[in-house]
């Protein structure tokens, strides 16, 4: 089942994106020049469609009606029985970047903490700096541990030692 | 399919782990006392095999032949266009955390970066505190934010609002 749209240009949040296939966690993140690590950081998860994931492990690179779902969480520490490092709690904001050729390509959505996710214009930083970044197909895949070696042996990893 | 065994007592590793249900990932998280936190923290990112995830939003606890996957990653800073925070590299090792009667109930294996995990004895720490501390049937569901409030939800939550 591909991305759900409702209202013409909204996207309907995946009910089950939490049980699609994990790519990657960060910490702080930022791609800011110049920015610090943050007191109070959240964690970044991503999750991808699960045939989008097969796909890329043969191709090397995202299908047609690809959905990635970014997942802010807050962190916290001395939870439970820790006694240092960071943990999850609760969803900060979801957003969303799918590739669906029947709405123009790639676009990101973002949800906040909602259902329907507001398509972000064009014009929007996130798009050049994921064209210009992106080390395939306009995704961060050089953050995605388990597909870095994919795409490089596919010769579809940009920027790295291909 | 449960938990496969080599040699014994031997746990074979999961090849799909990593397309299992995703349940938290930490950075850098101590149970030792007075702990710091690390100059150079590693993520643990945590997976179960879908059919217990979904027994488990059934019933608020784990089923027999549950496998929990704890793969431990480096973290980096600066990677690409980072400019704060961290992100995950490579695998330094992998644990794993299974329920099967038919091998004298939970146990934990230990698989380096290898494919076979050896039995831990259960006189390590890790059995004792499990046992004391895990939220939830011997496990740190505390840590699982999806899971909490279906455990609350269920009253299998140890030692929380309920």
């Amino acid at each position: 089942m591909g991305p759900q749209y409702t209202g013409g240009s909204k996207l309907v949040l995946p009910k089950d994106y939490r049980e699609w296939t994990f790519l990657t966690s960060g910490l702080g993140m930022s791609y800011t020049p110049g920015a610090k690590d943050a007191a109070n950081p959240s964690f970044d998860n991503v999750f991808v469609n699960p045939a989008a994931y097969q796909a890329f492990l043969k191709t090397g690179t995202w299908p047609d009606k690809t959905v990635l779902i970014l997942e802010v969480r807050g962190s916290e520490n001395h939870t439970s029985i820790t006694t240092a490092g960071r943990s999850q709690n609760t969803v900060m904001a979801v957003e969303a970047h799918v590739k669906d050729a029947s709405h123009g390509g790639w676009a990101f959505y973002a949800f906040g903490t909602g259902q329907e996710g507001a398509l972000l214009p064009k014009t929007q930083d996130c798009y050049s700096c994921h064209e210009q970044n992106g080390a395939v197909d306009t995704t961060f895949a050089q953050y995605y541990p388990t597909l870095v070696d994919v795409a490089k042996a596919k010769g579809t990893f940009k920027g790295g030692s291909h």
